[in-house]
């Protein structure tokens, strides 16, 4: 269903703009755009993971069109915290212009710097701590303590002379956190009280009833299942959950294990995580991969990436037999991490292959060994009933998340009007406490490729898929130019269509009676001569093989 | 990790011989042999559908390379139900030896009567009923009622004189079903006490704790969301569940509704479960899908397909605007159907659009609009009480169902070393109370794509796979076959690769040089030429654009 686009008008005086950019129908490409007098603060710009009917792709970013030109207003990003959906497409921004400045915690901008290095950017970066007012431009900000799946992450508030934005970024609302870090609920009170006249909020678990069990629970699982563990224990998680990993070194000391960080990205984020005082190691529990592999297996816990069963992570490497370390019986192997949907087939693979192996494999549907990082319903309400906003805009979520979060804001006594159900490029202008919808910009999905961004189109992504579903039929032939007789050919190669490029024996007479009859009534153009083949061939596929591959013809005059 | 084949001894005299060819380590295509002196019997003969990672692929058949020589000694085909994955291959088989006589109850035998004529085969059949005792070649055969998410099912007692096998086919063991017709635990009860000497069980749902709730519970909740639906209805599910389409019949004469029945499967198997008394249709209350339209629209339920998010099924249709019914505000869309692995994020899409166009989506997350058609592991615990089989062989799941329902046996006091974690292919012999494992087979898999059956293979899939993470780049040069110069091109060309062609400008000269440098070194031969063409753009993508595209070079002599 496309969405009728139409541009907004020039922003005018006294007005706070709005533009979310990313993250609206989808989980991932966070990235929303608050303008005011000319000015631009952007929060987030993050990726989002391709799905099967994507293929080939390695990231999604936001579409930079609508602020390409407007660079030099940009103020600052805001970051919210260090997951890939809200900082990931920082590096594609920078590329543009890298002395944007970025705001975010101290963990945040640790995590961002990394990745930017790999990128040979080095930026220009403000930390800052719950609490914290800055002035950037004509927004003042205000950051408050917000509670989620990785450390230090803050909601922002944006205060203009038009009013007051919120935006959550991601988060939940555990009341007893691992590090003490609260949601913090007094704040929201004394925004609320204020005036809060956007909030955007995460809508990512709206629709799960309750609310998300304490990420304190998980501890005494993996104590216990450690504890019954005969030889090695293997946890897979994912490799920013510092947190988890936390629990999992706690755990590990409490049974006179060690624990090996396995994964690039695990010991990357984990060494930033320790230096900065995010992970505590107990004393002499982290170990150095090699030198694990020396002790005794009922001493040692290996740490690692790959819970959402990516082929080339390590936990995939180790169930297909192709890593060092092989699980066999009496290993157990922990899934400490939930299941993005779409990746079920992909994990239950894993799950199967180290079954096949011998290993006891724990995940969320046989043991409390994971919960989500995000407010289900219950805490959502909390929200809506401290803060009591004037306007509502559903974030991050799919179509249906954010129409069950506006749902609940209604249930809370917010008229409907005001929850905003908006897409990705839906502009909004706030002013004197109302919210209005002025605008609809054309945002597509850009496709990073190996090196390629933007270069390919969702037309390459159909080709992709046809040749996917069908692979491809090439046929080339030579023809005099003067005569159009062939010359050369018909030779006819298939890619992921049949075992046997012999079963187009049967066509080669045909293609040749079809270009002689075209010759012969004065067709001598090559691409019309490549069509007369592409018919040719196609007809017969379809009629004698119930297929329909992609045909490339190619005639050449020699 | 592959499986080290070998062959069995041949069969000794008084010895069963039992061979699962599909339906282990997977979710399908269920199909198991049973030899005594020189005579078999198959029981099942389903269909697997494919995953993400063989695109293009319409089903997957089992391997019959293992009795295709065998034919001739094929008793009987006995079918347990009308499922797809138990009687979907039956038209490959019956292609090979259409007169093997086919065995089951009366709406399995319609099921498959109906699918083969579709095929232009008229099978032999043989319908039984539970309690019925038949003797087939040297096999005594007794059918036994198993309740499950299609009526009819029957589970089947092999007797020979080296012991008695009892398979479930797909059961579960609701307490209260629709239609009375229990699983018969009584009649188990007897072949137990008669002595089951080889119990091949049902694995699906044996890692699910506790009991499969009665499906009676769902007719009350749709019951409810109808009456609460101010405009139209529209449930979607399998077109084979009898109960459920009856539970939605009856919830909507109850709400003075009348029901269009929408797909073309759905119209055909309830045609035909109505004419043969399964289902009930209450007076006045399916009408035609065109006169449909005409009634007001709080007065109809439509009952459709594509409860999978299958693209082209009625359902998807709907939610992408491509259909004669367009939901929208105040309708409400049913999935009253599971979610079956792998479809995540189809399902998902369809919900999304159908929340989009303003319709209320009720789904398993949100209302008890579905229970499983599978016993759960306390309904198996029960099993293995009420049987005490000597030895038990779990079918019908991937590895870990297979793993955990052995598990469940152990637990009843059943030897670990007689629970059998079988594969495909795995060759057992039963004599005297003892199974032994005699050797392995090596199935493969059969793909059927279109109307070529086993034509595409994995190698051929691997190139899809290719083909869609990368796309084709194809490159044409035409040489003189006596001084190897170019004579025209390099022609280049790319499917699903990049925007423009033109971006390979750079590397044409870099392959006239090769090729010029491989002439002047007496290269002449065509395909050794090619692999120079290869080689060069090949490098040249992977160091420039970082990507590993499927090259086809094709160097032609003229």
């Amino acid at each position: 269903m496309p969405t009728t686009t139409y541009s907004p008008p020039p922003l005018e005086a006294g007005t706070l703009r709005v533009t979310p950019i990313g993250g609206l129908g989808e989980i991932g490409r966070n990235m929303t755009t608050f303008e005011y007098d000319g000015k631009i603060i952007i929060v987030d710009c993050g990726v989002l993971f391709p799905e099967e009917h994507q293929p080939g792709v390695d990231l999604i970013l936001p579409d930079f069109d609508s602020i390409r030109d407007r660079l030099n207003d940009v103020e600052a990003v805001v970051l919210t915290h260090g997951h890939e959906d809200h900082i990931g497409a920082v590096p594609y921004l920078l590329r543009l212009k890298p002395d944007i400045p970025l705001i975010g915690s101290q963990l945040t901008l640790a995590l961002v710097e990394a990745k930017l290095k790999e990128h040979k950017i080095r930026p220009y970066t403000l930390v800052v701590k719950e609490g914290q007012r800055e002035q950037v431009g004509p927004f003042e900000l205000e950051f408050v303590a917000v509670n989620h799946s990785i450390p230090d992450a803050l909601a922002v508030a944006i205060r203009t002379p038009a009013g007051m934005a919120l935006a959550t970024g991601d988060f939940k609302m555990d009341q007893l956190p691992l590090d003490g870090r609260l949601t913090d609920l007094r704040a929201f009170s004394r925004l609320g009280e204020e005036g809060v006249d956007l909030f955007l909020v995460d809508s990512t678990n709206s629709d799960v009833p309750g609310f998300t069990p304490t990420e304190r629970g998980i501890g005494p699982v993996l104590e216990q299942v450690i504890s019954k563990s005969p030889r090695r224990v293997i946890v897979a998680s994912f490799s920013s959950h510092v947190h988890r990993v936390q629990q999992v070194l706690d755990a590990a000391a409490a049974n006179g294990r060690r624990v090996a960080l396995l994964g690039r990205s695990m010991v990357r984020n984990m060494t930033i995580a320790e230096e900065l005082g995010y992970l505590k190691v107990p004393d002499n529990v982290l170990i150095d991969y090699k030198k694990a592999r020396d002790l005794p297996e009922d001493q040692i816990v290996y740490m690692s990436t790959g819970s959402q069963g990516e082929p080339m992570a390590v936990l995939s490497r180790m169930a297909n037999l192709d890593h060092a370390i092989e699980p066999g019986p009496g290993d157990t192997v922990i899934l400490a991490s939930s299941l993005i949907p779409g990746n079920e087939n992909a994990v239950y693979r894993v799950i199967d292959g180290l079954t096949k192996l011998g290993a006891n494999v724990v995940h969320k549907a046989n043991a409390m060994v994971h919960v989500s990082g995000h407010a289900a319903a219950g805490e959502l309400l909390y929200c809506y009933n401290i803060l009591k906003p004037k306007n509502v805009l559903p974030v991050h979520g799919e179509y249906r998340h954010l129409v069950a979060n506006a749902k609940l804001a209604q249930q809370t006594g917010i008229d409907a009007e005001r929850t905003i159900l908006a897409e990705n490029g839906t502009v909004m202008d706030l002013k004197d406490g109302d919210v209005t919808v002025v605008g609809q910009l054309d945002v597509g999905k850009v496709y990073v490729d190996g090196s390629s961004v933007g270069a390919i189109t969702d037309a390459d992504l159909k080709d992709r898929r046809i040749l996917a579903e069908e692979g491809f039929i090439s046929v080339i032939v030579v023809v005099d130019s003067s005569s159009g007789a062939v010359i050369s050919g018909p030779e006819i190669h298939s890619r992921g269509f049949a075992e046997d490029d012999a079963v187009f024996n049967d066509v080669k007479p045909k293609i040749e009676a079809a270009l002689a009859e075209a010759a012969a009534s004065g067709v001598r153009d090559s691409h019309a001569l490549s069509q007369v083949v592409r018919r040719t061939i196609g007809r017969w596929v379809n009629q004698r093989l119930r297929r329909r591959p992609m045909i490339v013809p190619l005639v050449i005059e020699a």
